[in-house]
């Protein structure tokens, strides 16, 4: 997916919210501020966003001269979504549809998105639990999905966020005894997902975890290690969670599903949905 | 008030919404965007917000070679605020406090404000009216208001945007027989009042009607006539209408009676209020 016009206004509110997750200093934030803008001086809209976005976390990262602005807020969804997850595992367990269930909770999950808003908190996401088991995925396609993992052999799960990682632990029990391979960041970046979260979660006692090679959001492949690229064209079946790796993949000719809640009007522009829908799209190779 | 960062993701969300006002062609949507890019890159956060404002929608109005982008839709406004004017005046005129009344009108029109967001709709206005003929200004402010208006004679009504200024004509009614003086800006900007909508709903017949030399938002005093700065200089109360007046005249040294709605994080930030609330703000000289 290209980069929308609309993107501009939201790489400028994200530049903010990043910088003051590090520092209250306003002379900071300016400077910081300005060197994002000579950045979308010179951007193309032909790049998806999430490149942009690598740019912007690079500048607040170094300008800040902190590795990991996210590091806390990542820790905190972690063990929040840990303590939830006894009764989520057990609503899948107890549902008419475990596999469902899980899908739905697994978009639910998609919500712990600081890139898109930082104003995630405790209440919205049980909000977003409800609304998701709530609501009902169109039933083809989650048979199509259901078939598709039935026939693959190699299975990869490209992660997205922080404390989103527990409700994809929910999905991948569902997809086992497949062979699942749950893909990292190769670097911190938001809210995503790194080598470090996995471990938290007990993501990888379930599959093996490799990292992307790459500390851009999504699943930029002319970003990531060719050792991962290769890998991933062994999959069969790509399983992608979020909007930057749709942003990212949406073009690439490969079989992938992609789980998403649908939170900024240029998703869902790009998709054909409304703000809030939940996504489970298929492409076809 | 100086400028916030967080009027910046708010300048180009209105560059890309004053840009398809105009046209559908996105290439000249990204034109425009990145003029107001560079604009950004060298704008001084020391500056009130409206000058920002009115350096974008010159460039807005100069590379699509269109004089007032918003001629149409405050057109529309006028005219819709029009055919409710009777009946607002009816509720105005059979009210317990008509001056009261009148104030929490002409603040409930200030929500027609497409600097902050051009999804204004006639349901909203309808919504706005009952919200603030329900809620309550605070009987001291009023009152002293009152008495500042009984004091005076020379007032100075700074009007703000096209349909909102039917709104301005029921209070300006209640202030008869001062002498009011209703006051527009020089140039189009925005859905911002011009003489023309001033003749359009009838204020011409109850107010002198001048205009301030200057096609910026708000009153950048700096940038007005020598002939207004003058005369405002002689008026013994200003009633300052709307956010960029607000923005603008916050930090003067007059006697100002700022009514508005709080439509932005900047602008409760710097007042003190809640997004959405009626501010009636006393300023003295």
């Amino acid at each position: 997916m290209k980069t929308y016009l609309d993107c501009v206004p939201c790489f400028v509110r994200q530049t903010l919210e990043a910088s003051r997750m590090v520092t209250d200093d306003s002379t900071i934030h300016e400077k910081i501020l300005r060197a994002v803008i000579d950045e979308l001086n010179i951007m193309s809209f032909q790049n998806p966003p999430p490149l942009m976005a690598q740019k912007i976390h690079k500048i607040v990262r170094e300008m800040t001269n902190n590795k990991d602005p996210y590091k806390k807020i990542k820790k905190r969804f972690n063990k929040f979504i840990l303590k939830l997850y006894p009764d989520l595992k057990k609503k899948v367990e107890e549902s008419v549809n475990p596999f469902e269930t899980a899908v739905c909770l697994a978009i639910a999950g998609n919500i712990i998105d600081f890139g898109v808003t930082s104003t995630v908190d405790e209440a919205k996401v049980n909000e977003t639990i409800d609304y998701c088991l709530a609501e009902k995925i169109a039933a083809n396609y989650l048979t199509e999905f259901e078939g598709a993992v039935s026939k693959a052999e190699n299975i990869y799960y490209l992660g997205d966020n922080a404390g989103e990682i527990v409700f994809d632990k929910l999905l991948i029990e569902q997809l086992l005894p497949k062979k699942v391979t749950f893909v990292v960041k190769g670097g911190p970046i938001i809210n995503d997902v790194t080598f470090e979260d996995a471990e938290d979660v007990g993501i990888t006692d379930l599959a093996k975890v490799v990292d992307n090679g790459s500390d851009a959001p999504g699943t930029i492949l002319d970003l990531c290690s060719d050792e991962f690229k290769i890998k991933l064209n062994e999959a069969d079946l790509i399983i992608s969670k979020g909007q930057a790796n749709y942003e990212s993949l949406s073009d690439q000719s490969k079989n992938i599903i992609f789980l998403l809640k649908a939170k900024c009007p240029v998703i869902t522009r790009d998709i054909g949905c409304n703000l809030g829908d939940m996504v489970l799209k298929i492409k076809k190779q």
